[in-house]
This record gives structure tokens, sequence and C-alpha cells, in this order.
């Protein structure tokens, strides 16, 4: 019951994102040579915390790259044997250990389709490798807890230098400014996390909301809480959350609002008046200010790492090795 | 407490259906007609129950296309403005009212950027009919209950024929074959789901699983169920609860299954296997058998919402006006 590995994980992570941004600039460029010209679209293929991070791709792709993007559906591939012409599309396929069998055969047969796939894993000897056109690396080191927290920001900031190679703009230098310090800043602080996991401890259920690339947060945010305590915890849109599903609010369930610092944060402020008109339970934790919207994003994901590692612990439970879960996936 | 409405617009089903699929070959024809060539990609753009539906004809254009789908982002329109090159694409837009701003100006965007936007509506004099190039109606007459039902089985429907009109094979009647009678059949056997329910009335949570086309049908159940009874009840891909969010099931929340009669199903024995070994409380409704994959899909979407209906009255809740929802959503 010690949360050693996850912490120490976590506490990698300033120096994961100084490697990994200082490295930006190159990676860029050969991103650069493989985009195929025209682009017919951008699509994203991923699994578990890979697929969250692949939703921040998929926002960045569209605006960096003024062409649609979107999130695969590996079922077509591995169950249905689809037959799907990829001419002009750029694949980013996203796997921490480089080899769930899902998506290297799904690699194999969008690439057969013509697609440009380009890997990133944290594994740069594993089978993704010999699957793409270039594989980018997340060079976090081991990583042994199985809730994965530094290869999932590693994947997000590559994902930043990915997108920003989309097109002519700033370069992935001055987006990603500031991110070691600002995630240093959030593990730093753990009060937050900490009272908030307090006060919610006895939780068997939670919402997490964002919108925009903050959306990323709310999914992964949940996911880790999922992991870690076995708390049915929903990410979910804001704009779903006004729309629809909001009665499961007032069943009773909690909800955390997950800021994104750029232009989607208008609908949080409609959601919080609503909610609290409500007396639905709320909250939010703070993320250091004057940021870029990445690195807000990616503060956030910290953030959401520490509040499922202090629920975790509230409620005496192991985060390093939560009950029945693996660290690879052998979906195939 | 009645459930009246609800009840009401789920009988109605088999008609509209009947109606929808025997109009089918003359939609599929105005289809084909503004398809771009060639087609670089399908997009499907939609909220709620319709972003679920939107989920069906996301995996159908893709096997049916041979070309990359997906689904939007609106907030990359409504909140960062983003200007994106649309040439080539064929944009999808379901709205049951034809009303919610998100969607009207989402549609204006991407027909700025040069898409070509089909919209599926149950309102032919609805805003949505001046924002793209074609509109279909789903013809299900007034829907007043606030879950929405017949629109829903509706829009599966016209989604059919959509896909079937983006190549070469058989028409939408062919694929459609036997709908409106396995509705029917559904709706006149009750007893599965009312059992069920009476064993679940007492739920806070639900994990709701399929994969492949049957995915889109977990979705709407799960929001279904959630909106007339506030249970956080979550759709997911098997393969992501195969994968990572498992450990939220041994924490006690049953397992709805919902099976595709497709070549998905091999995961849900995969699956059943597993949760079996757990211990975990394990259901599925029966489906009448013998069905193409597409009406096999949609009778199960009839099933969830027999389901969510029982389990409001089981609960003594009324189904057709669940408390705090509107029917026409005004997300922006």
């Amino acid at each position: 019951m010690t949360g050693a590995l996850m912490a120490a994980e976590m506490a990698e992570q300033p120096e994961v994102l100084a490697r990994v941004t200082a490295r930006g600039p190159v990676d860029a460029e050969l991103v650069r040579k493989v985009v195929p010209r025209p682009l017919a679209g951008i699509v994203f293929l991923a699994r578990g915390s890979s697929d969250n991070a692949a939703v921040f791709g998929r926002y960045l792709a569209e605006l960096r790259a003024a062409r649609p993007a979107g999130l695969a559906a590996p079922s077509l591939y591995t169950r249905y044997h689809a037959a799907v012409d990829w001419h002009g599309y750029l694949v980013v396929a996203l796997s921490q250990s480089g080899a769930t069998p899902e998506i290297i055969s799904t690699c194999e047969a969008m690439r057969a389709g013509g697609a440009v796939v380009l890997g990133i894993s944290n594994e740069p000897g594993s089978p993704l490798a010999d699957a793409v056109d270039l594989l980018l690396t997340t060079d976090a080191g081991p990583e042994r807890a199985v809730p994965a927290t530094k290869t999932v920001t590693a994947q997000l900031a590559v994902l930043a230098t990915v997108t920003s190679a989309l097109r002519a703009g700033p370069g992935p230098g001055s987006m990603l400014a500031g991110l070691p310090g600002a995630v240093a800043a959030v593990l730093g602080d753990p009060g937050p996390a900490r009272q908030l996991a307090g006060r919610w401890r006895g939780l068997d259920r939670l919402v997490v909301a964002g919108r925009g690339l903050a959306y990323a947060a709310a999914l992964e945010t949940a996911l880790k809480v999922k992991e870690t305590t076995g708390i049915l915890a929903e990410g979910i849109s804001t704009a779903d959350l006004l729309h629809g599903p909001i009665a499961a609010v007032y069943a009773g369930a909690p909800v955390l609002l997950v800021d994104g610092g750029g232009p989607a944060d208008t609908d949080l402020a409609e959601l919080r008046a609503l909610l609290a008109s409500r007396q639905a339970r709320l909250a939010s934790l703070p993320v250091p200010g004057g940021l870029s919207e990445e690195v807000h994003v990616i503060a956030a994901v910290t953030r959401g790492q520490q509040l499922a590692y202090e629920l975790a612990r509230a409620r005496h439970l192991d985060p390093d090795a939560p009950a029945h879960l693996s660290k690879v996936t052998a979906t195939t």
C-alpha cells in the first residue's frame, strides 16, 4: 500500500518533459519530411490512456493542419477486416509499450491502404517501430506503476510538437515554453489534491468535465481515478453535461471541472452556475496561470494524476498495482 | 409517473421504420448526387442521442465508402473559431430538432470551408435545412417525451441508407429487410427488460459494453438509462473494458453486454468469461436472430429503450419528463 512507484514516476515528469521539449525542433523537422502533401486528413490511433492523449492531438491537429482530424476505430480492421483507401492521410499511432497487438495490426492495415503512419511510443525497439514510417519516443524511461503517468504527459508534449509541424507558425519551443516548470509547480503543491481526496474519499462515482483541449485532461483524470480506486469516474464534455446526461448529476454524483486556460472555458462558467443552483457537489483544482493552453492542459493532467494518487491513498489502496489490472494490454 | 408518452412513441417505431426504409432507394439516389468525388473522408456532427447514432454511421461509412470516417469536434468551430479546409469531405449533421445552435453554426463553418453537408432531422422546416446541401428527414412525427426513441431508430435507419449510397453494393432495401418486424418483435416481448429492471432497480451505476456497430447501441442504452433514471450508466467499448477501466467493475458495477450479431461479437465471449470468473453482475437482453448486423443493432437500441423505460417505472420515476432535462438543447 505504498504508491512509491507511482509517486516516483510522477516526480520524474519535469525532467522527462524537459528532455522531450528540448528535442522538439528536431522532431518537428522529421515529421515535416513525412507528412503527405496534399494532406487529406489526420487520424489518431490508440487505446486506454493513449486514447486520451489522442483526443488532445486530434484537437490540435485540426486547428494547426487546417484539415479534418479524427480518431480511428480499430475494430474495423481487427474484426471487420475493412479494406480502406488511406492515401493522403497521416495516421498517428500511440502506444506506450509499442506492443499492443490491436494497434500494430491496425497500423499495418492503414499503411497497406496508403497512410503515412507516425508512431509515438516509450519503447524504441518495440514492434510498433517496424509498423510505422517514423517513430518518435517519449523517452520517459521504464514505467513500472500500472497507472501511466510520465509516459502520458510525455505523449502530450510529443503531440504538441507533431501537430506544430503540420503548418507554418510558432515552433514547438514557444508553445511548450514553461512546461517542465509548470508541472514541477503542480507536483510541489499537493495540498489541493490531497484536501479534495480527503473530502471525496468515500465516493463511488464521479463526473469529470472539460471542453476543447481540456476535454482530454478530463478523460485522462477520470481514467486515472478509475484505475487507482475503482470509482466509476466518467470523463465528459462540458457540452454533453449541459445537454443531456446531466440528470445523473442530480442523483448525487459530484463533478470535477477541468479548465483549459483557453477559449472553451466559457462553458465552465455556465455549468458552474447551473450546478451550483442545483446544490451539486462541485470542485476544481488549481493550475499555474500565464501558460499556453497546451501547457495548461498538460499541467491539469498532472493535477488529475495527483488526485487519483491521493484518492487511492485515502482509500487505503495501492495506486501502484490496482487489483486485476495488468500493465500491457493484450487487446487484439 | 405514467411514461405514457415514451411508451406510445416507442410503439410507433415499426410504423416509422417502415416509412423510412420504404423511402430508402429514393434517399440513396439523392445522396449519390451530392457526395463529393473524389471523396477525402466522411465526418459526422451531432450531440446527445444523435451522437450515438453518429457512431453507428461512422463505422458503416468507413466500411462502405472505403475512406476514413470520424466524428466532429464542434467546439473547434464554436469556441476556437478554427478555419479548416473541408474540400472533398461529406459531413453528415444529425439533429432531431434541427435547431441546436452549435450544430447549425458548425455546419455553416464546415460548408464555408468546402464540405458538402447532409442534414438528418425530424423537422424538415428547421434551421438545419438552410445550413445544409441536402436534408433527409426521419419522418417520425412529433416526439414529446424527453428521452428520444423513435427519432433515434429512424436516424439509424436513415444512416444505413446514406452509407449504402457511398459505394456500389447492396442497396438499403436488402440491408434493412425485416427491420420493422424485428423492432415490433422486441416491443411485443417486454418480459426480459422488465425482469432485468426488477432485478436491477436499486442500481446507482451501470456499465454498458459493446463493440463495432453494437458500440453505438451500448452508448445509446447508457444514455437512455441515465436520462430516465439518473443512474450513472457508462457506455464503453468492450475493448476498453478489457483493457483498463475494468477495475471499476470489481467495485461492484453491474455490466450489460450488447451484442451486434456481427464480427465484433468475438470480444463478448472473452469478456463474459473474464467477468464471470470475477463474479461480476452480468446481463444481456435477447434480440431476434437471422438479421443483418444493421437491423440487429437497431433492434438492440430498442431493447435499451425498453430497459430504460422499465427501470424508470421500477424506480417510480416518470420516464416522459426526467427531472431537470429539457427537450431542446441550447448548447451554443
